[in-house]
């Protein structure tokens, strides 16, 4: 980790690749203005414009032919994202003039960057640290409140700054033994053994109060997959189509939006719920049938929640009753995980109670009755929904610190058990080395997550998660 | 057409939709910084900030919950796209993040902009006319080196210029004849005919040229719709595939690009290609394939350009024969429409004249014999491609400037038939305020094209077809 690490200039798209109003291709590294000015005819050069300037201008390529009017932001050194030199310009959004003017600056000398490569130069020169970098991808990625929320938390420094404390209190404690270990000789022993026993246990309790967001956490980040399951003909996909109906608006509703390129999603009190139907639920002997029987059992078993669709208006046939005892057989399916949901409320007598709500095997699990077609009950579905995935557990989202990465799940895992064999060393009243060792360790695993200690390895998997451009 | 003609602020998403580095939400208006100042939280407040300078801070919703790190750029009228205070928020490229904040926008008080509502604004505010206006659009659709060089010339005022110069022109003759009205009584008639008539047929003659280079303009902006056609197993999407696999790069070799969205299309000559594949040509009593047929004549018939098919490697089937001069005669194909295209010639003694080539009804049609499998010929069909649609009109693409838009192309051609119904009325030795009436149309019509004259009609028709944050 060193300031000026790279000696390269770095060029990218930076903005989504489409048609719009404007792309911005981004450059940093030491020539980064000296290869925008190369292009650019403006009013005044480039090369002594001030820090966070505008400059307008036409783009000439390697030939002097113009290639559009552009807008050209200059960053200096050290007051930009990466802490290099920093230009974006900005060109009218069209796919062939946002590739000439990449392919110009990479003429000019600029290196096409790698996926995550602004991010990786804005974290190897110290501008922010490893989960603030990951918290960018995090944020981009967001699809929900849930998810948008606990990546700003990160990248303003939440969890950086709880694992910063941990690590100080850590220290205090090594240093502790430490100084003890300096006068062992003198047959000293002033260190007060269950302070630092307490000490451990306050960063073990801590840890696992983390650990134990996690769950949360990555549903935060990831949404709740959530299949439809049930025979054929008793709604699935019109309940699926009635959750997106209202709720499209505020995940999908953006012009340039395919359906093809993200799953069905609506978020649900902030929290996006993925839904993916599933071929009608039967037995069968037919090859090609089971094959989308087994499709789904797939699918169901990969699944955070699954709605159980029934129809309300009739009984289940002998086939219906096997293959959906099957399924919860199959998958061991628990109270959590599934809903029954009683579709067609709007075909049955409002007071009549149904045979299929008393059906033996479906007694443990949260019913509801709705109907896809009036949208009777969607809402109590919603809330259902939202219940069976966060139980009691009831958090506050605004205050509550989650852990969503899963990196940083297993460092944490790993720091714990590093500070439980500290505490078997203590309680085994060995020397204070042994200890001082394994709380070294865990503070070493919590380097990790913050990548004060880290290795390339670790770098590279983190930042080839990112798009390019970032 | 006056300035300050709009009084509220407008916001949209200029970027493309999607996941990327950075995303820009931009503002127009009297209020625009005002509106990004509420949410703005920096080192220094924004209203206070000079033109062309960027702004690093956080953003905030309206119950003061950070949305994003931000850069925001101030543009202060009128040096600005719009000619209006223009503001840039520049954020982390996810869709939630910048609907957060186009949402934050709205809430402030900034309308929803309407697709290409910022350059009509700019157009309402004389910062650009109607024809640089229509060229942004098509510089952000251009996928070609001759379609991102068409609409630049017009955004750069090629086309504008030459309008221009066209009306002074019609004006001084115009000038010439009512100077004439107004010394009538008195029996004066000082104008040359000859002369007058002189400059109306050079005026004729140069919007001929302009509306000839229609056709190529068209090509230019929209490209040559290709299909191929032939019977089954002839090679014909092995041909698409070695046409793409090479060219490919050029147009969609750009991460994120999916191929659903855009056609199949390569740039040959700088020149865009869209290529389409048809179902296998072959005569059939089947309902099914019928439809099938059916819709590949369709397709032959709205191309510009035909790949005729056919294996080199054996003679034409009797049913391929029927189907194929089938074809030929139902679109009334002509050689410049068409190439036979024979492929295999991997499969061939490389001497040996073959069968097809001579076949009778083929021979008007320019052939070339290739191997899609040893992409042998691959280049010459391209450069056959090339000089079938462009003829042998060598024209030079830096130099001539061509009609690229319907709307123009119309537009000119009025004007023509008015100049022509001028000349008409000179020749009948009419007054010269019937002349004067025609040449006066003419130029209405002429300046429709810049937006000098036009109507609401027109003004909605052309920025209906921008995207929204243009």
């Amino acid at each position: 980790m060193s300031l000026a690490y790279e000696t390269d200039t770095i060029t990218a798209i930076a903005t989504p690749i489409g048609e719009g109003g404007i792309s911005v291709i981004r450059l940093s590294g030491p020539r980064a203005i000296d290869i925008a000015a190369r292009g650019f005819r403006g009013k005044h050069p480039l090369t002594g414009a001030q820090t966070q300037t505008a400059h307008l201008g036409t783009l000439v390529d390697d030939q002097g032919r113009v290639i559009d009017q552009v807008v050209i932001l200059i960053f200096r050194n050290p007051q930009s994202y990466t802490g290099e030199d920093v230009v974006e310009i900005s060109c009218h959004g069209g796919m062939y003039v946002t590739r000439q003017i990449l392919e110009t600056t990479i003429l000019h000398g600029a290196r096409p960057a790698q996926p995550g490569e602004f991010t990786k130069r804005a974290f190897l020169n110290g501008k922010i640290d490893l989960v603030q970098a990951e918290a960018i991808a995090d944020l981009i990625h967001a699809r929900s409140e849930t998810a948008h929320r606990s990546s700003l938390r990160q990248l303003q420094g939440d969890l950086s700054g709880r694992i910063a404390s941990l690590q100080d209190q850590l220290m205090d404690t090594i240093g502790l033994i430490e100084l003890e270990l300096d006068f062992a000789e003198d047959g000293y022993e002033f260190v007060d053994k269950e302070r630092v026993g307490g000490q451990i246990d306050d960063a073990i309790a801590y840890i696992s109060e983390l650990l134990s967001s996690y769950q949360v956490g990555k549903i935060f980040r990831e949404g709740v997959k959530t299949v439809l399951v049930g025979a054929p003909n008793v709604g699935k996909s019109s309940i699926l189509n009635a959750l997106l109906q209202e709720d499209r608006a505020i995940v999908t509703d953006v012009p340039g939006t395919t359906r093809d390129v993200i799953e069905e999603a609506v978020a649900i009190g902030g929290v996006l719920f993925t839904l993916t139907d599933t071929a009608g639920l039967r037995k069968t002997e037919d090859p090609v049938e089971k094959e989308g029987v087994k499709r789904t059992d797939k699918k169901v078993e990969s699944s955070d929640l699954i709605l159980l669709v029934l129809d309300l208006s009739r009984s289940l046939s002998a086939s219906e009753h096997a293959s959906t005892a099957d399924l919860i057989n199959k998958v061991g399916l628990n109270k959590a995980r599934c809903i029954v949901v009683a579709n067609k409320k709007d075909l049955v007598n409002g007071s009549a109670k149904n045979i299929i709500m008393q059906t033996e095997f479906l007694k443990p699990f949260p019913k509801i009755q709705i109907s896809a077609k009036t949208h009777e009950g969607l809402q109590d579905l919603r809330l259902l929904m939202l219940s069976s995935v966060f139980g009691d557990a009831r958090f506050n989202q605004e205050s509550s610190l989650v852990v969503t990465n899963s990196r940083h799940f297993a460092a944490l895992l790993k720091t714990k058990e590093s500070l439980e064999k500290s505490k078997e060393t203590l309680r085994e009243k060995k020397s204070g080395e042994f200890i001082a060792v394994d709380l070294r360790a865990a503070l070493d695993f919590l380097g990790e997550i913050g990548g004060i200690k880290t290795t390339d390895d670790i770098l590279n998997r983190v930042f080839s998660t990112f798009c390019i451009g970032k």
